[in-house]
């Protein structure tokens, strides 16, 4: 691995050293930006007695081991969010029994069919988005310190939205998310991703479209973000599932972008070509296949090495490696003009 | 009309006295709780040269007589918002050209394909809100003092919204709103009430269900706010719109409830029965037949008399007349338990 | 009426006189088979405080007036049915509260949602069956000597089922029904007819097919049974309904076949053009535009006169006569080979 | 009506006098390019014993009368060519019995479900194209020298096509026919004009696309060539009809566009507003509601006055004046920039 | 074996002995209360000639063999029944040719398009059933004592049916079926469970629903009863399918339930998670995806032993493991309150 | 090899020899008339750096190699047209680039989103059809003689087309095509093969069906043309493409027919059975699953041997092997009647 991190002696990454992280280095005969882990699926089915499967989370470093919200199906097929624990990433031991939230207002109902959740350090305080469901779904948000006590705030929109991620940091003095609002049901066809901001995570508005479906044909049916978006010295670098339709169903792929730090509806940079799509069995069969559904990064502010963590055709939890410049780099040259 | 009016001594209304409003009493035969103008529709087919339609709009009293914001469909049957003048609530005179509106932000765009217009005074500022297009349906938003300078604000709300309707005060320090979320299309066959609450009209939050579709079958595919709240000691008056389903398409009629005056998202009584269906031919047949579609309402403070103004059949402009005594009566005399 | 009268010496309907029947003679300018009552729509919008409307519905002379069971839409568009009277067939008289049926079983569960009745007289006993919600719709049925007591019986089929028409006496010791299976939904777009028989009204089966939609492009959606089949020298009289779908919507009309005495599954003769499309506003425009859906008769065996009680455009109950030696005569020049 | 002749002296039209054309003077209160009949509708429901409706027709000036290809639903629905004539061009007598074609070929089938139909005169031939039934619509082509005989061709192209419309001459030494390529059923919601030529009427190519739905909403879900394209000094004028959908179903309306003489698939002109929508109630209820769909003309060479019938509702023929000059004043005024 | 049986003194199944029932020992690892075959599928794509696969089929012991009757997709994909045979219950010999039924009338048509058979002993005879096509899918039945001549039946009901299911004896002197009414087509997106009865097998009636759809989201879109119920002492064992959607499609999970020993359309218990998903690649990949749907049981009256045959993939013949006293005693603890 | 060709001393086919031919023996336990490839599939994903995958493509020898045209979807999966040779007509080195060309008019625009090729020796020139995007799907056209300049012509038809597929010779002096027209989008469910004739390839015409969906459930939902016709002294041998629907999605199957040899729209005889479904790992999952689209064959005039290239999954390139007088022998055997 050394030669290989030699090679890029300076990273665009803006983030902290995480020297711990998953990682295996690129194979020799791999001619794309990301590679797979080799043993993927990392998490199968039935991880646990109540779990039919486990897919789509989030996971950040903490303290000198690794912690994740887990989106997990239970047996039943419902969704719930869930916490795991892993010492290097790769192995999670994920909690039997659903995170419960303190909730600030009975009225908001309790947490059920919760999923796809995102987790964001901002400041001193983690907080957890998801797609909640309240009259139809929308964007859940709590935050917690200790991963212990889980603080349930105000859903951030009306229904229908899925895919709410805040930036891990505010941008003009103001929290910001990309969200995807969309339509009643399952297989709605069309879904655009916009910029939101708010002074407290209550009230949230100023809202702007940072692009669109299309054009190209792996993204041309509905796009939504993915991890928090990873800060580096080209902007924003924004992973996004881009979805396409074909005579048969759709097929999520993984693309990316780049945004401007200061004003993230703004784009500097948007790749052509997905980073990644469903190739592997893992990934063209199960509960829904041709799915990759990248929902959690964890990035290394030393090396710019990335591990990032997707659903896998709805069913399992996967990772695929990548360096971040490698990926701007990529990015850049095959942008949209 | 004397004695009629000595009849009602007090009313439950909290409005200013509108003298001069339209009004025709009671026809001796009718049993229901509105009646329709005798003249109706005040508005036909291409009112000026650049229309088609007018429909679907908003009036308030101004000075000694009134001013109305109009969805007028051009010829090529695109919608827009338009200023209109009247003596007396029932002979418009609209203008050829669009209102024009000082935008805050050129990223917002220009405000076309803007319809169903509310038009609402807090405080003294007038505000219209409408269903206005930024990458699918929203609520725009913009205030004016004069009639004569129009101010567009950030829109309310991420898409897929539609019927924004504000209270025409604040309510615990807040700006209000109700709305109905909803997805992409013409023929959504979903949509609920939701109640939000803004400091400032910029950022929206803390989103409550009002109430949702059904149970009664003239309500059960989408329900929608009509005209701004109208006060009352028993509570805020909601008229709204209910959309049931036939074999064939879609029959929208006026329903009624009554709010909590603190806690708007908190029904204290909603009626089983539509007060008004489609029943004359300007309502079943036109651009969109079986539709009665209540907007715009004026109220006398002094008599408890109400005007409502609803598009008919998406092509021509109406007015029914009420007691809001009576109507708050055949409310809480009807309403589910 | 003398002379058209005498024209027919003698009628192939088998049935009681009717003398006092609601009849008007065929206009002279007629050419067709079937005439309107001069006064259609017989019932108009809201005939009583708490319908909105009233039409798909069942007559039969008793005593020396007449009976109906009425679908009856209430003001919150629900449907029930209600029994009316009329002196003349003509001018009815409804009940403000629905029938209240004695259940043979509480799992049966309440009669509601309940719509287009058929009544039929077997022996001594009055058969009211209808479309029935029981987790799906299908055939609710129910025997009364009085039309002061109902006694609910057995749902006849599984769902999904609409239109069951019970033949008026048994057949081959059995009782018969016709009626159209049919998916979940308003709106769906097929439907035969089928013949079905039952020792006792509670157990139903060798169910055969009549006949199927098409091969005339008026009735190429759906089909369904009408009114009970009138018995004749010729064959069971069966009119019916049929469905066409156009670029718009749907189009109910009105045709007729002749069945197998003996073996009602088997067409003797069925006509290839309907005998009444809708063609009137009062047809043509309302709740559900375009039906004509016949669901009563009364039959004068004396001179073998008919009226035809049918609902209009989901909105109106009206009438239309006709001889019955004319429509068999017709139904016989235009069959299908 | 002198006067009114005077004011234009010389019209752009290149046709043939028809003094004896159907004609109204413009109202003197109507402000539009196009004034309907007085008498509207000209053919009624049940013009004739065997037919239904008549509508979607195409006439012609022929020796001192009118003639005309009809399209004629019978009873039964299904619709059929009929040769008709009339005195006057308003008046008009329908032949009972369908044209019956000689046909090139068995394998072609029968003429059955013949709809729409379009009479051009080219040379010394007359040609009736149609929508044909060979496995799915396409043009049905015929000829006739004196409207006794009728020769049918092969079809213009494979199906799915609608709307084929022949140009009254040769264009660079070929045919020329505009179509509307389809998908398979009734309410297919796309559909654009295409230009295509032929050497022979056999053989079809150079398939150009003259202009796409949109962008006004009016015509932003489909849109087809409607009467013969009239020859004036300014180009080809094209009554076309454009489509749009509203919550409930479609809408069809007239519209009009400039074609470049020599080379037809180039637009000059193309105004955004329609010249006519369905506002009269036999246009707006029917067997289709909310359709003007425009396939004859008249033209009057001396004076530029046009008689356009066009069919309503899908059920009845009606007739609107205009005169040339200011369709093409209007059309240019008007024109998308 | 010896051990693992021992465990297991006393089982609540009510069945005779199968000793030589088809049999693999729980594996070590296993978890779940059913088990996989290690060889499945049993009946691999092609298993003759004439057969391009063989699923959804029912299997009963039958002398020291095994009897079955088997769904088999011919070569052009139209399914069949078709008997088989086996010495252990996993290897089986299929007919080449389809079973062939005396008929009672030749009105019900011939046998074609037949599927999912059950296979029933109800005192001395074996009863067939199965989706048949008599104008559309309904319940097909048929019965044979030797398994060579079998004769046909009255359908069971009127279309639209599948999944007929009898019960092995009589309940309260009536025949007693299982089934799931359901609409015309294959992606319908519904179905609940009724319980019927019949004096004769010839007439049905007294239809009540046993359960619906939901609440869990693995069953929420159709249900359908699996194999023939199972006696047991707690009440009758009833697996059965439940289907789910997802973007992309639909998953077929096997559930299960206790019913009423005298009143089967009542309910003890209701698992609220189901027995087993597909998970195996022969269960999510093939001509349908997703699927596993149980259709045959084999019970060992001494041990509780049950060997579960199910479709997979509607593809394969597979086998799943399990004692019934754990299935109660899931079902009992998971049981919806 | 030796005995086996022995077996087939005299062969049907009228072709050149290409002893190099891509082959593998039939494998001894195969008991269908088409044997896969023993290293399918041959083209997997990521060929080339710039390609997601490459299927539905035609070969043909030249000189003493392969060459072939090839659709090759992007890493954006946007498909266009690459040229590939190969030593031996399995080791395909695929140009980068897509073909460029030579455009007869700007007016066709550009060849974009171009699949699907077909390949054809006419004389002395090589044309190359496919699914060509001009204001719909319709069938590109384009000749070469050297594979270096590629010369394209007019659009064969007007949008919707799919799969032109010409006959490698003139039939009766004129050019020969079948093709699929079908309305827009990409699930369509209908379309049948139709036959049309040209004296240029500029001017179609003369369209005539071939046959139609159905009557066998494999093809039961559309059908397509597949490689170019092989004459034969039996008749031109189709291969084609059938579809069919499941609850799940669509399954496409390889089909064989025989047509005249002068008048190839008479169909001599059709197979009932499918010579080949998806059952192989690649050809079950995928961008789509459960595809075979056979686009290309190589066969050899001196023993009758056929390498059919076909679309796995739309994601692979593979092959199968077949005799062509075995495929004659089976297509007559199991003929239609």
């Amino acid at each position: 691995m050394k030669n290989e991190m030699d090679a890029i002696v300076k990273t665009a990454l803006i983030a902290d050293a995480v020297p711990n992280m998953p990682w295996e280095p690129k194979p020799a005969d791999c001619k794309e930006v990301v590679w797979r882990h080799s043993k993927n699926p990392i998490i199968d089915l039935h991880p646990m007695p109540k779990a039919r499967s486990v897919f789509n989370s989030c996971v950040i470093p903490w303290k000198d081991h690794f912690l994740g919200v887990f989106r997990v199906d239970s047996l039943s097929m419902d969704p719930m969010l869930h916490l795991g624990t892993s010492p290097d990433g790769l192995d999670w031991s994920i909690e039997e029994e659903p995170i419960t939230f303190i909730s600030p207002d009975p009225a908001l109902g309790k947490v059920t069919n919760a999923y796809d959740p995102r987790l964001c350090k901002i400041d001193d305080k983690y907080y957890i988005t998801w797609c909640n469901s309240y009259y139809g779904a929308t964007i859940g948000q709590a935050w917690t310190t200790d991963f212990k006590t889980f603080h349930q705030m105000e859903n951030a929109f009306l229904p229908f939205n899925r895919n709410g991620v805040l930036f891990p940091k505010k941008i003009n003095g103001k929290f910001a998310m990309l969200s995807r609002p969309m339509g009643l049901g399952m297989a709605v066809n069309y879904g655009d991703i916009f910029f939101s901001e708010s002074p407290d995570l209550t009230y949230w508005g100023k809202h702007r479209i940072v692009f669109t479906r299309g054009p190209g044909k792996w993204e041309r049916v509905k796009i939504g973000p993915g991890p928090i978006p990873i800060e580096t010295t080209e902007g924003w670098l924004l992973l996004y599932h881009g979805v396409t339709d074909t005579c048969d169903s759709f097929v999520y792929s993984m693309g990316a972008a780049l945004l401007d730090l200061n004003e993230p509806s703004k784009v500097l940079y948007r790749c052509q070509f997905p980073l990644m799509t469903p190739e592997k069995i893992y990934e063209t069969a199960g509960y829904v296949g041709n799915v990759v559904f990248p929902t959690g990064v964890i990035a290394d502010g030393d090396t710019g090495r990335l591990a990032v963590y997707y659903g896998a055709a709805d069913t399992y939890t996967a990772v695929v490696y990548a360096h971040i410049d490698e990926i701007i780099a990529y990015v850049k040259e095959h942008a949209w003009k």
